[in-house]
């Protein structure tokens, strides 16, 4: 029958290669000119692909403005990477349980990777980025993760008791400064993300599965 | 220093083996026993690990009373297999789609996979799951998609507009029903696994990446 | 003045027959050929007029397809007249319950006429229907309907306090899954009535007032 | 076996007197004394019994105090009586969709039964009360009510559109006004219900079914 | 550029005259014939002009119909001006933190201007106005505005533990009422105002700084 | 009487001094030594205190640490005062508008005064922070500050349609990045200020009222 044609011929489709934006697609749904890098953002990107094997899209779709990368840089490396009371894999947790608030695509994907892979624990990032009440946290992380959400979805709300209840779970003020930190930093990214329909490198969708 | 010490040590334990509860492990936060399985329901279950190598945990969750488990067996095989002008893929998204709205860690994990196993397209069960609006779908696919989301989150906002808008991306009203049955359907199951914590296969998360 | 004559002229219309869909009109908004019903369901309907005095809507609603027809009832059957932990009260008091969230318009009215009927008060049907807290429900009632709402609006907040709350209140795990399944399964039909604008039979208007 | 007798014993109870409050009952959660009723006010109590056969309780309510007794009928008198160019039905829609928008029992079952003796359409009552847009209501009203349910709901949505989208379904400004003094009033006394837990008189229930 | 250019345009325009309606423009959005003023309301007007220097905006919205002037005059004088257990003041904390609820402009440009000058303390009125749990309010406040705030966003989720609550922090039964009441009162008066658009009277935004 | 004079009592308090954290007070509710300033922090807070006369106290709670101080001065200096399609004021608007979304004491206070400042307009701050709905925009910043505020609340529901509106509005993809950025920033900002309880400089208050 034609109705049934039709759809099968839908269905037949190339698997719909639409679905994912390849690397080599456009990462943005904004036509912003690439600027050229300065010798310490080509240094930089230099970097990321010696160690990751690729150039993270976020940091390509920044590079139309100098000035805006190295900000980002800068920031996002001093959060994710410097010292601090949290983990790295403590930082990425509220990175993905703050995107999936907010439902982002590209940052549920890229740091999804990041917590699979420093957790050693694929069902981690999937717990993380679907629903981190069905993860069995410590009660320090789960205290962590409930502060990091609040203040993504209702940031009105928080009040004295949210930040006593942080310190009866064992964190220090400066842990709790970080925490807050970085669930801002992804209530940032996780925006620009979506306004620009911003597509995570291919390469994150079977890292350490 | 000691408070480095404490955090090192909490990251150096065993890779957070509660994460993800095994097939070995609890299946459901309730503690119910075993029927003995009916041999249509034995017949089954031998099918199921013939054909996908294991059973389902949803199944194993209903085992304890013979007339559920079979109730549930008939209306998931009629509305996901069963002939429809819906496509199986279809199905599933529409699946994942309606899990991911009411963030369901049990229905994203095993219907992810069957939407990566499907389209032959890993990064289409990741939008699926993570947010729907990402993906580049067919003007037919995003119309049922975003009825099915509408259907899940504020189903008391349905008009007659919302189903001459699905008549003009190409369904008829067989098609319709299909839909909202099987929106229907994961809102029904989803809540069931949210209720009793159920657990998915652990092989679910490495299937199709 | 004409806008006046207008207003009365609205208002003298034979009072609005068009709010009421009468059980000779259209069940669903949706174009579906009635099939010939299977000898089990031909029965079924029979056991309906004879103990109801008329057939549910519902029913009629699924009738285009044998399959999907006999699912139902099955399903349906089984969670609100099988032995269980609650009584069929209870469960009917859940289906209004999460009815109302959902604001389904052929539940609510369905469902309220059943809690008017098995409880003898007419007034429960409606606090069920507007507004459960208002109800003198006993604690074990309340934490039995709480949780049924909660996992309607947000089924992803349901963690094991929320199980050990309904264990403290006198609940057996398989109560648990009884009120899960009762309250998965309106979230369910509540889209399919929402969907197809399904239309309560009128009888169920004046039953048990 | 012990359980089960247990939950008999609760469907045995005397049924559930106290899921009603009933006329003798305390109408309020608040232990207010009632005042000496001003002349005036006691001949509007003799009016109300006369024509009603009864006192609404918001009445009994607010008699603790005759400024506060009067303002109220005043103002509720001006509202829903006074000539304009909604009709009086009309205005009691208003309060129900209001009503049922913040869940308010005592409005739902008062102006509920207010619906059904002006329209002589028992249906209709339900249809405001569980939801309106299930309702087959004309062009006018629908327009209306969805003004007064938004309103209600997300008031700093208004905006300039929504008031010519009444205008061009026949409202003139004076009407638009008086939607929104009704709709307007009735977030308040749904408050003033919801806030001390006012229960309605029984004798609402069987009306005009 | 020209772009550019056209952008310099827009700031340079004489600076946003059309942001505020000065207290010569139009009050509300619709066309309302004002009223003869009765000889109580002429002479409350001239009271308000001795006393304030100016009629307050709301005032002249209600003035096309004398009914409902007075109406809403004696209403509003009984609850923000008559004796009762809440200081001046206090209703006015009420009032302000109900309309940031409901984001009412005309009501927190009006009552924001009261909080400041019977509080004395300007930054008292930006609290109430942007989020009142920022505020270092005393317990018996902080309890009083969270219940008005629970009764303006979800009325239907009160319940006698809230009643209790105010109890615990000192409010007598009376006084739970008149929170309850001048919580109404504002989302009354919220809605009116945003349904129509009213305009706060310019004064206002300078008084008390 | 005893209750009246404990209310009295209160009321008579000298101005609740605890409402506004002065600059002389605790500027962040966390416990963090503050670290020598670098040189060029020293030289951009002698800046700030010379151009505005005080060194704002989101800059004095970031000084713990001058990675992070000199990570947000770098952004936020970039992103609100470098060259853009958007003004300055634009800017300040969308900080205050996705402030108020957010509910966020500290930044509607000192970018409220921003916006005053900027347009010379006391009104437009005030309904910036209020209900920008209610502002007599340009059909340029009304689409603006939709886009700003959607994004603030709903991220995930951005598609392709609001970043079109937005062009067609007159607005370059580069003008999109900007206002999603700044838009972002402000999500970050607002949720650093709220978990942290910062505390705006009591001068803002009265600035260009």
């Amino acid at each position: 029958m034609a109705k049934q044609n039709i759809k099968n011929a839908v269905d037949a489709r190339p698997k719909r290669p639409r679905a994912t934006a390849g690397d080599d697609a456009e990462i943005v749904a904004l036509n912003l000119k690439a600027a050229v890098l300065s010798p310490e953002m080509a240094a930089y990107f230099a970097k990321c692909k010696e160690k990751l094997g690729f150039v993270p899209n976020v940091l390509k779709a920044y590079a139309f403005d100098m000035a805006k990368l190295s900000a980002f840089v800068a920031m996002y490396n001093d959060l994710m990477l410097a010292p601090s009371g949290l983990s790295k894999l403590e930082r990425e947790m509220i990175a993905v349980a703050v995107s999936a608030q907010n439902r982002c695509y590209y940052c549920l994907v890229a740091h999804g990777a990041a917590v699979r892979q420093l957790s050693g624990d694929p069902a981690l990032g999937e717990l993380m980025a679907m629903n981190y009440r069905a993860a069995r946290l410590s009660r320090r992380q789960h205290a962590m993760i409930d502060f990091a959400v609040k203040l993504t979805a209702e940031p009105w709300l928080i009040e004295e008791e949210d930040r006593a209840h942080l310190r009866r779970a064992g964190f220090s003020d400066r842990d709790i400064w970080d925490i807050a930190a970085v669930a801002g930093f992804f209530n940032m990214t996780n925006r620009v993300a979506s306004a620009t329909d911003m597509r995570p490198n291919t390469v994150y969708h079977s890292q350490a599965r």
